[in-house]
This record gives C-alpha cells, structure tokens and sequence, in this order.
C-alpha cells in the first residue's frame, strides 16, 4: 500500500517541531551532572512516534495547538525516561544513534537523568488545563502499567515456560500504554464520548502489539545499520520474543536442539541458522499474521472516527506496519 | 528543653497509622519482579520523619483527614523513592536497618522499583480533590528540586573548592525542598493566605538546612548503631559536608595536612583524629551554631500561625534538634 505525499509531509513537519522543541528545550544549563546528560538524550534521533501519534489524533480531532503540544513533549519525555533507565537494566550501549547516557557517563549519571526526564514529563501534564486531572491520573496510571510491563519482560527474560497471552499481556503493558495514552489524551482534550475515547485507547493497545512483534522480527531479519542496535542481541541473550515463543509452541524438541547446537557458531552463523529454522517451519509467517492481525484490529478501532477525519490515523497506522526498521 | 509528652503520644500514633498503612498498602502481588522489593522497601524502619511533619501541620490547620492522608503516603513515597535511587548512586549497602533493595536483589531491580515508587506517590495526588492542580504542581517543582540537589550534591562530593553557601543551597533542593512541601500542602488543603503559606514553606527550607548540618555532625560524632549506616563513611570517602568546608575555610593549610596525615591510619583512628580536630579548632561548635541558627529561623517561621495551634510544631522543631540519631 503506497502512503498518502500528503501525510508525509505533514508528519515530516510535526517530527520538525518535536525536535526543535526538544533541542532548545529551556533546561537550566546547571547543575551539569543533571542537565548535559538530558540534553544529549534529546539531541539523539528519536523516531517521534508517539509525538507524532498524539499530534496527528489532536488534529483529527480538533484540539487546542497549545494543549496538544504540552502533551505531545509530555509522551516523549516520559518515553525517554524510560529508555534512559531501560538501556541501564538492559545494559544497552547504544540508542538512537548514539552511546547511551550510562555508556557515555555512568549508572549514577543515567538514574537521575531518568528521573528528571520522567519530572519533566509531569511538569507539562501539570500544564494542561482541560480535563487536567483526569488526564493527570491516566497519565500515571499508564506509568505504572508501564513499569509492570518492564517488570514482566524482566522476569520473563530468560523464562522459557511463558506463553504466547503472557508475552502478549507484557506488551499490551509495555508498550501499548503508552500509546494508547498517546490517542486517549486528544480525545479527552476534545471531551469525546466514552465510546470513542476506549476505541482509541484500543487502538493503541492493538498497535502496540502489532509495532512491538514485528520489533521482533526486525530484530533478527533486519540488517544492523538501520535498526541501529546490534542485530540478534535478543536471541544471543536467549530473551523470549513472539518468534521463539511461538516456535518452542510449535516445534518444542527441534526447537530445543537448534538452541542446544548454536553455542559452537559464530553470531552471523547462528543468526542464518535461526532464520533458516523460522522460515523452514513457516513460524516467520505466523508471527507476521499475528502482528497483522493487531494493525487489522487498530484499523477497525479508528470506524468510530467521522470518515473524513480518519485518513492520517490510517497512513499512520499503514506507515508502521510497512516500516522496515 | 524537655518534649511535652502528650506530643510524643500523638507522633507515636501517627507513626504507628503511617507504618500501618504502609505495611498493608494493597500493592498487586505479581510481578514479583516490581512489587516484592517494593513491599520490602516499606518494610524497613524508616522515621516518618515527612508525614508526621504534614499531619502535625494538617491537624494544626484543621485539614480533612482522608485529603492529609493521601498527601502523608505521597510524600513518604516520594522519600523512599528518592533513597531507592540515591542508594545505587551512593552504593551504600543499609538503609532504615536492612539491606538496600540493590544489595538485596540489584541494580535493574531496584530503579525499576525506585521508578514505580515514584509513579505511585503521582497517584496518591492525583487523589486530592482540593486545590489539586496546584498541589500537583508543587509535587512536581519539589521533584525536579531534589533532583537539582542530588545532581549538585554528585558534583560537589569530591570538590574541595566548594563554598559554605553552595553546599546550604544544595541541601535546600535536596532536604529541605520536601520538608517544605511537608509543610506547605496541608495550608493549601485548607486554603491559608500566601503569608502564611509562604513562612510555612520557609519553615520547611530551614529545618532541612538545621537538619542536614546536623546530620553531617551525627555522621562523624555519633556511633554506629544508632546512625544506622556505617560511622564515617562521608569522611573516608572525602564527602564535603558542613565540618569539612568550615574546617577548610577557617583552617585551610591545618585541614590540609591533617588530610595528607590521615591515610596511613585506621578507619577509628581517623575518626578520632578528625574530631579531635574539629573539636580542638572550634569547627565543631561553629558548626552546631550554625544548625542552630536555622532551627531558630525555622521556630521563627511557626510565628504566623495562631499561638493556640502552634504548639505540635514546635514540640517537632525542638525534638529533631535535640535528636542524637
């Protein structure tokens, strides 16, 4: 499906704006053990989804600019609070193009950071005037969802007895919070009724799951320049994804014994010989029927929007799922 | 000065209810992941030093009960969040007489705890129903403080060019910022005039400086048991505090050299060196002047509020000034 020129030029302006916004955030220039690292963070090439998302639903829907975009910044300082403090957990070394805080600085640097960025995200929820305490208290309850999802994709980590509903439960939390978060807030802005607002809440459950399974796929098919983090890092960690789960589901002994066989090979090596496993026993096309089958359900979310207000949500919605990094 | 004993029954009372509420807080079971060491975390013999000081003032002003509790929870959440994070940035290994949550579990565990602590302090605000944006605003400026006077407070540990001024000013951010919230809630719960308020708030900045001063005197002249973390350990890691600064300023060449001496000593030697020091150049008692001075401002402060319904408050100045943990 080919995306709307139109659409991606307004995307491209509203990603202009989020960061121009970002980049001369007024942060203090001290202290420096606080504010350089939080700079940098938002110097880094964040892709803007939820921003963008966010915007994109608010013009829908006919929100005030000012509101909107308290809350769009507001999104995406909360997601890079938890990138902050994720890459630490995760001991990642490199996100958006660029080392980690603790990679560059160090744990201590990268937990008050985090922190910080998480105050600042409240600090411009506290700036919404409609609706602000209702907003106020969906915006921590998806924090706290979102802390339960890191807490279930820690725990699951290395735990090969989950299921394919738990994985999917961890995600809904995750990373489908937030960006349920990320529709809800303009329909609560524009005082929709109650049917429209949990549609779109919906709606970003259903594309958080479809967006974080086909991360997974990314993650082992893709190539490592564009997904920007090392390719295969999951599965060399044996971290469970929805393509190893539904593979241990589907193939539990030849599952077993690939794994078991791996550890004399090489990364490219082991990466080729999983690859070759998933398409071989076709669990690369039923992970990939399982993440259309989450976009097919947002798409159905967005009907209770007036057809004519409905065409970015789509492009949005299609421009995910045809991303290929 | 002798502490009216009918103080000490209500503080007692209202630490038991805090302790009780904490211990039973209905926080989810799983995941175990997040919620076991956060339980753990409420579990350790903290003070309560926070939420006594808001229901003091509350019940003082004559605030709904139900509004002063949430607000008590929230500031004692937002305390231990505070301790959870500075514990990994500091490494220390006790807190409130048991094991840190990253000595006890690790790192990734205990800033995700940190973080959900925090996101649940939001909560408990989100459930006051008077002057609530304003109260919600003045959580998240008190936040963003303590942040700036954790960050100053990494910055200056090892830097011996700093100022007596620049330390008061970083425990402001860092202690007083909250105790000041302490104060200040319970007057816009019941809606006081902004003098009022504004001494209440000043009240909170000065008995953090007094506190923190005198924290740094227990931490070199106390013993171990009743400090609960280890005696010296600011010291032996060349941590500035209020002695330290004064020391250099007023004994600069003497301080030096009693610095260069101390290394080939024992941990109690050392100890018994620097007091002696501190003892012999006055550094002491200049210090304990200075704490006082604040506990004074701070008394000073408690004058706007009716001679009838100040008692409580200052009962609570006098008893953290007298303490000897």
């Amino acid at each position: 499906m080919s995306i709307d020129k139109n659409y991606l030029n307004k995307v491209k302006e509203i990603q202009k704006d989020i960061d121009n916004i970002l980049t001369t955030y007024p942060f203090p220039d001290s202290p420096k053990y606080l504010y350089d690292p939080i700079k940098y963070v938002f110097n880094g090439k964040g892709k803007r989804l939820r921003p963008i998302l966010l915007m994109l639903t608010g013009n829908a829907l006919e929100v005030d600019k000012n509101e909107l975009q308290n809350a769009a910044i507001a999104v995406e300082f909360f997601h890079n609070f938890t990138l902050v403090h994720d890459d630490i957990m995760d001991n990642d070394n490199m996100r958006h193009g660029q080392p980690t805080v603790q990679q560059k600085w160090d744990t201590a640097t990268s937990i008050l950071a985090g922190d910080a960025i998480f105050v600042e995200s409240q600090r411009l929820i506290g700036k919404i005037n409609t609706n602000s305490k209702i907003i106020f208290n969906r915006f921590n309850d998806v924090a706290i969802d979102v802390c339960i999802g890191q807490a279930y994709d820690k725990e699951y980590e290395k735990d090969d007895k989950i299921t394919l509903d738990e994985y999917l439960y961890m995600i809904e939390k995750k990373t489908g919070a937030l960006l349920s978060l990320c529709v809800e807030i303009p329909a609560l802005l524009s005082n929709q009724e109650n049917m429209i607002s949990e549609n779109l809440r919906d709606y970003g459950y259903n594309i958080g799951k479809a967006f974080q399974i086909q991360d997974d796929i990314l993650e082992i098919y893709s190539n490592v320049k564009s997904m920007g983090k090392s390719l295969g890092s999951d599965i060399l960690s044996k971290k469970q994804t929805a393509l190893t789960i539904i593979a241990r589901k589907l193939y539990p002994d030849e599952w077993f014994e690939l794994n078991q066989n791996l550890e004399s090979f090489s990364v490219e090596q082991m990466i080729i010989m999983i690859r070759s496993f998933f398409d071989k026993n076709n669990i690369i096309n039923e992970t990939k029927l399982l993440s259309e089958k989450y976009f097919q359900n947002a798409l159905d979310n967005l009907l209770v929007i007036p057809e004519s207000k409905r065409s970015d949500l789509i492009s949005f919605t299609n421009f995910i799922k045809n991303r290929e990094y």
